[in-house]
């Protein structure tokens, strides 16, 4: 093909006065065109989300494909519901009694991946200039949900024990005051992406108290629940609270991202307009997924798997923390019980998107702070994902990283002190 | 769970007030409910679109699976790219050239089932008070996604030749004397769901060139194009023009829906957009599914498979056709040379919706010409669907269709003769 180019250098694009207006929200993010770099072996990543799915032993995933093939086989390849597949859905049951929740398969809906999940609640709930209360930082995928529904989203302060609840109260009040609609709190209160925080026991409830006095939606976002590594989380959100909670969970991080299985347990009003939201956006979620993790459910031992993707996981964070002690040991970071992530704080002056480049010269990448925040801010912030890459390589990327970082903190004195 | 109910006898919901205007546009069909029913194994359903998947010998996806699992087990369990893996958009570019379309698998992306490529292609394009022309019928997936993004469907006439170019100028007109934005051309060229009939070549470069003229986009939907019984349809619209149609493509017809794995082949700056929407909406499409279709792809003789289920939907059109010769060799209906459907003329006067409680009666579902236009009308038709019942299945239920059918004419003659 020839492409046809204006002047600028862009493609020429004859339909540019054809599109929505919700088709401006989506950009390019300038740190994605430099994550193409990142995919190079010589560099190590701190960047990427991707869970360690060397971890789960292919032999599992044939002996479910294969016994699921003779049970199910044909149902495997057909349509199926829009609500989702019944077997899987009571087998969720049991997985969120695991956090306290006891629920109906009725009240469950399966999504491709929850991150799907949040994109048809958001169409659900979210009109133009809408308000979504969110940790600060939040997940960068549901700012970018927010974006696109043309939402505003308002970042409530966030220590290291999760969401403020004062700050909440003090949000929801200043959004009043403007006139505007609150639709929901969206927060992921266990190991937070990508502060690795987790609300603490103290404050679930009161979260909760203030959301529903305000009557304020709670949607709760839980991929890295079960990924505990000293103790367990509180009970979930939703374990405390039925009707004004939706609760997001998915198969991605315990078992693989690559089915995109994820669901939503919401009140039964909700569940019934997701069930037709998702009818309309993709007829129903893959019956070949979902079959194979049902069979995957009943005849693995699925919680030793998931003990074991903990263990995998500890020794990373340990690695990540053993790293930050050893070549960053004056720098703020948070130390995660569980999940994925650390939350940096850089040294006042050093921006971590300008310094991104450098970083990626020395081969480690991570991903800017301001990416979690749907206002501009956080510069002063990176996250470094210690998911993916193997301990010993997490130690090299953190004593690179290092090496970017002094180097920054250094010309920035030399700089000042030349300046007074 | 206890549900509480209002006095109108619905579940309460406390969070009516919350909702976002798009979310009105959900509503369950009355067909639904009915449809609940037919699921029973003693009424044959000539109403469902699910393929014949019993065809795709099982031990080929076990093939699959296990050099997939082998070659590229671990990419497979992984998060991919928002555009879909490149070595499957290579193999859709040969897919594509067998209905005469070149492309570069950079204008490619893959979707969760081409559904999700329209519902995002929508939402790029329609705002509130858009205008999508369609055929008339139309396929009733597709009208709901588009009364989801609010917009307004003009149904253009159709005859057994496809959509006619000179009701689609006039539409066109009409349209833009009333001041209204168009923003597509929605068509399904082959084998039409509902309709069963075939853009004819003739007609063809006319409908581009009278979209091209007023520049609006042509949207060409073409799930059943390989699926033809006696000769070849026309070559793809999209073979004939580059940069004003947008196509999409589906493995769940000539593989299986199980997956939900369709394509979007769109020009350059719309598939930028298309991309970063698949991104925000669900991080990426299946690897899984996609790995396991590109290995099928690669090993398995997938022309054969395809001649098969050829082979399988042309007997079971057979037997329709057969059928209403048999039992309703009055009415009118579309003799389509490829696909899933027939679309049936009821005699004047019965209202094939109404009728549908009583042919679920008699053992016998389909459904109602309604489901298959955006303004209410339709009411004298119906769809058969002949893709999933046995042939000698699809001649009971017609014959059962015959005795409600002739039992309404018969009492709409007594009617009739009463009031002269």
């Amino acid at each position: 093909m020839t492409e046809r180019k204006n002047q600028a250098g862009n493609n020429f694009d004859q339909w540019l006065d054809s599109y929505a207006a919700r088709a401006e929200t989506l950009s390019v993010s300038e740190v994605r065109a430099l994550f193409a770099v990142v995919s190079r072996p010589e560099v190590v990543s701190l960047a990427g989300g991707m869970p360690e799915v060397s971890a789960l032993p292919h032999d599992l995933l044939t002996k479910s494909f294969n016994s699921m093939m003779q049970k199910r086989g044909n149902y495997a390849l057909q349509y199926g519901s829009g609500q989702g597949d019944p077997i899987l859905r009571d087998q969720i049951r049991e997985l969120m009694a695991l956090e306290g929740i006891s629920s109906s398969i009725e009240d469950l809906v399966i999504t491709t991946g929850s991150q799907h999940g949040l994109d048809l609640l958001s169409g659900l709930f979210l009109d133009e200039h809408d308000v979504v209360l969110a940790e600060a930082p939040s997940y960068v995928g549901a700012l970018g949900i927010f974006k696109h529904y043309q939402a505003h989203v308002e970042h409530v302060y966030t220590d290291n024990d999760g969401i403020s609840p004062e700050a909440l109260e003090e949000s929801i009040q200043r959004m009043q005051e403007q006139g505007r609609r609150i639709k929901f709190l969206y927060l992921v209160p266990n190991y937070g992406n990508p502060s690795g925080v987790t609300l603490s026991a103290e404050r679930r409830p009161r979260v909760l108290e203030i959301c529903r006095r305000h009557h304020i939606l709670v949607i709760e976002d839980n991929p890295y629940g079960l990924l505990y590594f000293d103790q367990k989380p509180p009970n979930a959100l939703r374990s405390m609270q039925e009707d004004g909670v939706i609760y997001l969970g998915s198969f991605s991080k315990i078992f693989a991202p690559g089915f995109r299985v994820g669901y939503v347990l919401a009140p039964p009003a909700i569940r019934d307009k997701m069930v037709l939201a998702n009818e309309s956006a993709i007829l129903c979620p893959s019956s070949f997924s979902q079959m194979l993790i049902s069979e995957y459910l009943a005849t693995a031992d699925w919680k030793k798997q998931i003990d074991t993707f903990r263990g995998v996981y500890a020794a990373k964070r340990d690695a990540a923390l053993e790293g930050m002690a050893e070549y960053l040991p004056t720098l703020e970071t948070t130390r995660p019980d569980g999940g994925f992530y650390l939350w940096v704080t850089l040294p006042e002056g050093i921006d971590s998107k300008a310094m991104l480049p450098l970083a990626v010269k020395e081969l480690v990448a991570y991903t800017p702070g301001t990416a979690f925040f749907g206002d501009g801010t956080g510069q002063r912030h990176l996250r470094i994902s210690y998911c993916y890459p193997s301990p010993d390589n997490i130690k090299v990327g953190i004593k690179r990283l290092a090496n970017v970082i002094n180097l920054q903190t250094e010309l920035l004195e030399t700089f000042s002190a030349k300046e007074h």
